[in-house]
């Protein structure tokens, strides 16, 4: 609120993503290209620098952007990765392939707060490497740390634009925890009933409730959906089921030996 | 270790996993659901339930699925979302929108935490809506949860794939959480120097080695990739940097006053 204050400011958490640049390297695909620029503005990333690409610009990355061209528009493409890294004071590579003299290896999540307790204060670039076979040796010589994201060990095949959407996401989300954070919910370990008893309780309800006169056409539709939302959070057991079934057949005799209510066909 | 233990297992996260079924609703384009199965496979997921898809199998999913081709070749494919979800005890929906009567809504780590918790014993449906307008008032009101991703206000587009991925990813970390979790390390707080001065120290030090003779060709290669990991874990600042540099640059005038090694050229 004074200008001392002004001049030190506390790590800036929206500011620091706009410190983080996402590097391709030789990328082969242009929808590659596309995917990851959506993939960062849905996050809130926009630095994107392209290293080499093999086609760029192009209508296929236009495309696959979908609506982030802004990215695309001031994507930084330069011949080689140095040129890349120039003025970045921390790197991160990513890489699926531990190597001879391996970096320090961190999950995504951990990687996600070094680098924003880097970007708050530094320019820091996030490097993904080539579809086919990631980054070199050399290349990851280049950076201070290495960030793996835990795949199916049968399976790692990740494609680059789902691997800059995981991390782009863990940045958001770290983010979004630093200005508040989530608390997980307690478990249940009930043996709720199943969906298709759950919808057959719903048509009796309905049967029920028109039977008695409560729903009215001009309101059945919402005053059904409160109800579903109502027992969605009571997720009954079979035996509540059959308890509240139970309820309503007790109701459907009583309305039938009663005169239907006159405004039910009104 | 006994048959009665073997009777009560615990909740048994690598089969909860089994448990969970993506259902993807009415995919306009084949190649967002061999993304998907892409996607699911590298986290380790399997079960993937088509509701009316526009164009399945095809030639496209198949390409984007990148060797994932048991995912799709089991996938199960019905018309309507009922079917998919007949057997199911607990329904997830997924949808950027919030409607009128609005199920509980989750953010994904808690809503990964909750699948889970559920997948221990029952089956789990995690449903995507069409890439266009996701899902329909009546589809959400079969969900017990809505999952929101919190992307960017400004630019909330995700590509389906891209969910796909960010759900698949989160089960799988919430999974390796409760078999180990991960701390966060601690911040650094230096201005560290930069990539291009590294670099011209990484030079400094190696024409300095060659000099003294320490570095012979058959090992420059391993060893310099160990300094650089060294000095990269240092991660001097300016200041440092210079105090290394001038270490340098008085070992190579010691070396030019010297007789040079015999052994450089060898």
């Amino acid at each position: 609120m004074n200008d001392s204050a002004a001049k030190e400011p506390a790590i800036n958490v929206p500011l620091a993503l706009d410190n983080i640049s996402i590097v391709l390297i030789n990328t082969t695909h242009p929808g590659n290209i596309g995917a990851a620029a959506r993939a960062m503005k849905a996050m809130g990333l926009s630095r994107l620098v392209l290293v080499g690409p093999a086609d760029f610009p192009s209508g296929h990355a236009t495309a696959l952007a979908s609506g982030a061209d802004d990215i695309l528009a001031n994507a930084r493409v330069v011949d080689t990765l140095d040129e890349a890294l120039a003025g970045c004071q921390f790197v991160v590579g990513t890489s699926a392939r531990v190597r001879g003299v391996s970096l320090e290896l961190v999950e995504p999540k951990v990687c996600a707060s070094q680098i924003l307790d880097e970007a708050g204060q530094a320019q820091v670039a996030l490097v993904f490497g080539r579809e086919d076979r990631g980054m070199t040796n050399e290349e990851l010589r280049r950076c201070h740390l290495q960030v793996h994201i835990p795949t199916n060990p049968d399976f790692s095949s990740l494609n680059l634009g789902a691997a800059v959407q995981v991390m782009a996401y863990e940045l958001r989300m770290t983010q979004l925890a630093r200005q508040g954070g989530v608390e997980l919910p307690k478990t249940k370990q009930m043996t709720h009933a199943s969906q298709e008893d759950m919808e057959r309780f719903y048509q009796h309800l309905y049967e029920t409730l028109v039977q008695i006169g409560f729903l009215e056409h001009s309101s059945h539709e919402k005053i059904m959906a409160k109800l579903r939302r109502m027992y969605g959070r009571i997720r009954p057991d079979r035996v509540e089921l059959s308890i509240l079934r139970g309820i309503l057949s007790e109701t459907g005799k009583f309305a039938k030996d009663s005169s239907a209510p006159s405004e039910e066909g009104s």
